[in-house]
Parts: structure tokens; sequence; C-alpha cells
């Protein structure tokens, strides 16, 4: 029997290697040598690196949800919240010196056509975020925060693909002025 | 000497299996099957793939600007140009059921840390954009379509910026309702 702590190793490990170099030039290689394991051992925990790869999708997401706890706060307004949750990630795309982006973006342009388990996580992960924005903007709205008549579903979608655009040209650029051109247009295009 | 035509033939015959499977899916046999030249050619022409890539991006960047020939028209009014011009790759993208995207973004997300000569082409591609996107909205505020305030560079770059995650959010969930909700993004938030 497989130990389970090689697998989530094997998964933990692989995180920062897909997030960077990408599924196609990451090689089974590379994730063993990042884990610390035999590349033999592979195959004991995982059918494929696709299988892999969807299990990394869902480990990301979970940790991008998590960047600043204080987005949990429901005290705070709803606005400030969705604020935080996206200033959190300008801090990560800052500190990763602009070279890593948004492994969902990533995924989304690099293996939508290539593998369809990796797809739908990546699509179930989108659908997650965008439930959790669109709550935010629908309390908003009811607190008169947000114009009635928003749809706050919309808002929501467009939002995230506003956010992807801006961390693809950020890492294209090597520089955070995409990032922060989001954080106005948010803030005087979609939260007004 | 190496004939010029082929190594012509390599870049166009490249270009469409480049632009749906990416980069580092795709084998320097995969790209001179689809030229229908030997294997062995390649390197008579091309010191690398990476080098064919920084030709491709300029082949598609020039395929793109041309989707639609009116938005070249002068005696249309600016936004309308610019409303056309992306309709016809909303267009472009549904007619390959979005399994494609735009070659800049996928490359974008997937070579920036590992090309740098493609990255630098990419980024070229980009400011040429921007650039005939930011004359067209100077004109279209000196005519009084846009605020006299608008900063039309900024503007420019951040509809760069919200199609490139229309795009990507269209390839990941096959679906047009991304580059819809970017058409009316475009109309309602950042073209008033």
């Amino acid at each position: 029997m497989p130990k389970p702590n090689v697998r989530d190793q094997l998964i933990t490990a692989s995180l920062a290697t897909l997030h960077r170099k990408g599924f196609n030039a990451t090689s089974v290689q590379d994730i063993t040598d990042a884990a610390g394991v035999p590349k033999g051992s592979f195959y004991n925990h995982f059918a494929s690196k696709e299988a892999l790869g969807v299990e990394v999708v869902r480990l990301y997401s979970e940790g991008a949800a998590q960047l600043d706890a204080s987005v949990d706060d429901p005290a705070l307004p709803p606005l400030e919240r969705v604020r935080r949750s996206f200033a959190a990630k300008v801090d990560a795309n800052v500190k990763a010196e602009f070279a890593c982006g948004c492994l969902l973006g990533n995924f989304s342009t690099e293996l939508s056509a290539q593998s369809e388990p990796i797809r739908q996580e990546v699509s179930a992960s989108y659908a997650g975020w965008a439930a959790w924005l669109q709550a935010l903007f629908t309390q908003a709205r009811q607190e008169g925060a947000l114009a009635a008549d928003e749809d706050t579903a919309e808002l929501a979608q467009a939002a995230i693909d506003a956010w992807q655009g801006a961390v693809l040209r950020s890492k294209a650029e090597h520089s955070r002025a995409p990032l922060d051109r989001f954080m106005k247009t948010l803030n005087t295009r979609f939260l007004r």
C-alpha cells in the first residue's frame, strides 16, 4: 500500500514547479525531484501527470482563497473584502516577481484543449470563486453599495475575467502596472 | 543556401499547430509534418524552435490586426472601429470553437518565464495593438465620444487586459459567454 503522505508530498511539492514552469515543460522527474522521492514511486500514487494536475488545481484554489484571512471577516463591508482579496493576489504576484501568474489562468490557456479533467477542475475553481464574489456583490447591492439593478452574477464573472487578463499581461510585461491598472478598473468601472 | 520559401512555409504551417497545441506540446516533428518538409530541414532555417516561435508571434499579430478590413476605414467613427475589431476576434474564437484562444495570451502565460525572445516579441505585439487602440480612443475623445479627462493610453491597455481575460475564460469554459460579456463590458464600462 502506498503511504498517503507521499501522495500529498507530491501534490504539495509539484505545485510551485507547475505554477512556475507550466504543465508540459515539467517532467515527472522534475516533480519527484521537487518532492525528494524516487521517480519510480510516482506511478504508485498517480495514474498520470494529468491526474496529479487535477489535484494541484484543487490545492492551488484552496490556497489562493486564503491569501488574506481578513477577506473572511463578516464585519468588513463586502466590497472591502473583495478589494482585499484582489490586493492579496497583487501582493502574491509582486512577491513572485511576475514570473508565475495565476495557475488557473496558466492552465486555462495551456491545457483546456489538451486535458478535459484539468479543464473541468479549473472551471470548477472559477465557479467557486465566482460564487464567493457574487455573494459579496449581492450583499453590497442590498446595502446600497452597488446599484439596485446590478447583475451581480455577471459582475463577479467580469471581475474574474479582467483579473485573469491583468495577471497574464503582468507576466508578459514583467511589470506590476497591469495589476495596478486592474485595481483602478475594479474601483472606477466595476464597483460603482 | 536554404530556399526562403521553405522558411516561410515552416512559419505559416506551424502557426495553426502552435496556436492550438501550445509551444511545449508541439515538437519540431509536428511542425515539419504540418509544413510537409523533412524533419532534418528545420535547422537549415531556424536555430531553434524558439527562433521560429518569435516569427510565428509576428505573423499572428499581423493576421489578427486584419481580421476585419473595415476597422481601417477612417470614415467610420473611431469607437465603431474598435468595436468591430473586437467583434471580429469574437467571431474568430467562435469559429475555432474556443479551442485556441489568443496566441499572444497563450504564449504570455506559457512562455514569459521560459523564453525572453518570445516574451519580448509578444510584448511588442501588445504595444503595437495598444498604440492602435489609443489613437482611436484619442480621436474619439477629441470628437466628444469619450470623456474629456479619459486617459486613453490606460483605457487602451485596460481593454486589452479585459479581452485577454475573456478569451482565456472562453477557452477554459468552452463557451462564448465570456466573449459576449466582454463586448458588454466594453460598451457599458469602458466606452462611456
